[in-house]
């Protein structure tokens, strides 16, 4: 199929549709099709409407319950545990960060963990919602499925453990950093090994230990590596474990199950230690000479959040580009569930 | 000089004297060398007693006043500001750490910053300490004198801003994690630039941003790398707005006084979310995969912490190597308070 551009809205709306048609709620659906849609528009396709096709695999495995709403467990002073009932993971979160930015309010900081939780989606866009608040955000969850050795190691006993910071931004974009600790995403070796190609050196090893390109040799008995040696691999391995164990989901390789977000969500308001305005007007004279950082004549050195932040107004502006490959899969998902996708065309080789 | 073993007890006595001439109280004193003592023997030298000769240097240079005690400026609920009075940066971090701690047990999370800070010290002695009473720590500061490029850029505009985590352990130690953002630490550098060396590649770039193994390219204009690229870069940056903006000494490229740690150390406590022994004995089964992830035959992969508690084990046992040239400079640091330091011999070249 050929690639198609959509308006965000009427991608929105579409996965919406499709959402309800796996049994999500109205209200579920809306907010998790307006959490991946705005991976697409930052930037961060790999989080975005693509992710249908493996929600769809979730709710027929009984791992996602569509109609599930997630419920604050317990809040006691400036700690709360929310329940996500094995609801989508994007409605736990939501239910999260209002949470721990309210308790922040309060107790001038707050923690949040969340159990029982499905993929909980792109941390960024919670930590942004902090920062929007005026706080200081942290986000980090321990993911099943090892695929990345440890700094020393050869063999796959963690996931790809993201960890995001956030704080209060200039004119345009809060200053949000959002990374996986492994050097490249799973999913972009497995996509790689697909097609038989190579990925970037570093970032990679076969079953020997042996730093390689080839991306079959993940399956191969090979695993991804963590980024900056064992300073990454230590956030991985301190992420696990914290994480896995607040949440009670458990480290990876322990829990075996291959699934399910441990999560963490830190807030600290920023304004009992420092006017938020003040905070502003340093940040973006900050913002400016790490912009000059570059050699003489180069491009500007961008601040974190900044390059999604450019990337959504263009992307608001001109729609966003739906591959052949994601429209025949969206395509498949929903007529799975009898979800007509007018939006997408047919699903014929032709289109 | 040559090289001197001295068991961690006289090193602490003769350190807590040297500070005392300073003009330090004998609690500071003691306090101060306690904390540099313990990073000698868990293995982190340059965070050892080497410090003295720095440290004298702030104290005649009216940076440091040496007997300035800090103070907790305010609390309330879950936050609190604690004021170093820009007294020793030890002292501050040791009240921090045991606010935060309490403020925890109460609240459930916490949050202490540090204003008017100096050299803070070893940022993995605090998380350590917020693990051993049961918690997750996490700490940061930024740092004054900017060496370090962000990725993308070539030109020195952040400090070498180091990022602590903890969580409490298994027999022995508990899990530390302690970096700095930079790929190496700029001292290791400017001893390398003196003796003409190299350094390892990835580390340093010259004036033109071209990687460089050169030592002596650092003062020639060219620029330390931050560790993990983009990764490691955004972390840096995060840290020197978040810490440097919430304890008032801002970025270090604003405030230009390439002095001061502003921190920010938080606190949450596990037995809310999960019982500690059953955090304790997972951790433990975690920990014997991660020692078995390496390649067959191989020595096991190390835990965050787990370097530096067998270290401490060895060195508690068997002392402390002074290098020569260590002897030689706290001897010439102890000559000008006119302290004597009889375990280190006389500074004369021929001991």
């Amino acid at each position: 199929m050929k690639d198609l551009t959509l308006t965000h809205e009427v991608l929105e709306a579409l996965t919406t549709r499709v959402l309800m048609g796996m049994g999500a709620p109205q209200g579920s659906a809306e907010t998790v099709a307006r959490s991946l849609v705005l991976s697409n528009l930052v930037g961060h396709d790999s989080h975005g409407v693509i992710r249908l096709v493996e929600y769809s695999g979730w709710v027929q495995g009984g791992q996602i319950i569509p109609g599930a709403l997630p419920r604050v467990e317990w809040e006691k002073q400036a700690t709360a545990l929310i329940d996500g009932e094995w609801g989508w993971g994007q409605m736990a979160s939501a239910l999260a960060t209002q949470t721990v930015i309210a308790s922040a309010q309060e107790f001038g900081t707050a923690t949040a963990v969340l159990s029982r939780t499905n993929h909980v989606g792109r941390l960024g866009e919670y930590v942004d919602e902090i920062a929007q608040a005026g706080m200081m955000g942290i986000a980090f969850c321990n993911t099943g499925g090892e695929v990345v050795a440890p700094f020393g190691g050869i063999k796959k006993v963690l996931g790809t453990n993201p960890f995001a910071w956030s704080v209060p931004g200039v004119a345009g974009y809060n200053l949000v950093l959002d990374f996986s600790t492994a050097v490249v995403a799973a999913g972009k070796v497995i996509l790689a090994a697909m097609n038989d190609q190579e990925i970037e050196s570093g970032a990679l090893i076969d079953k020997n230990g042996i730093p390689s390109t080839r991306a079959k040799d993940l399956e191969d008995g090979g695993a991804l590596l963590a980024f900056g040696g064992h300073k990454g691999s230590g956030l991985s391995i301190l992420i696990d474990v914290a994480a896995g164990m607040l949440a009670g989901n458990l480290p990876a390789t322990i829990s075996k199950s291959g699934f399910g977000n441990g999560t963490v969500i830190m807030a600290v308001d920023i304004s009992r230690f420092v006017p938020l305005d003040f905070f502003r007007s340093i940040t973006e004279q900050f913002a400016g000479t790490i912009h000059g950082a570059g050699a003489p004549g180069n491009s500007v050195v961008l601040m974190p959040g900044e390059m999604e932040a450019k990337t959504k107004e263009l992307r608001l502006a001109s729609g966003v580009v739906v591959s052949g490959g994601v429209r025949q899969s969206i395509l498949e998902v929903a007529a799975k569930y009898g979800v007509p996708v007018p939006e997408l065309g047919r699903s014929t080789p032709d289109l």
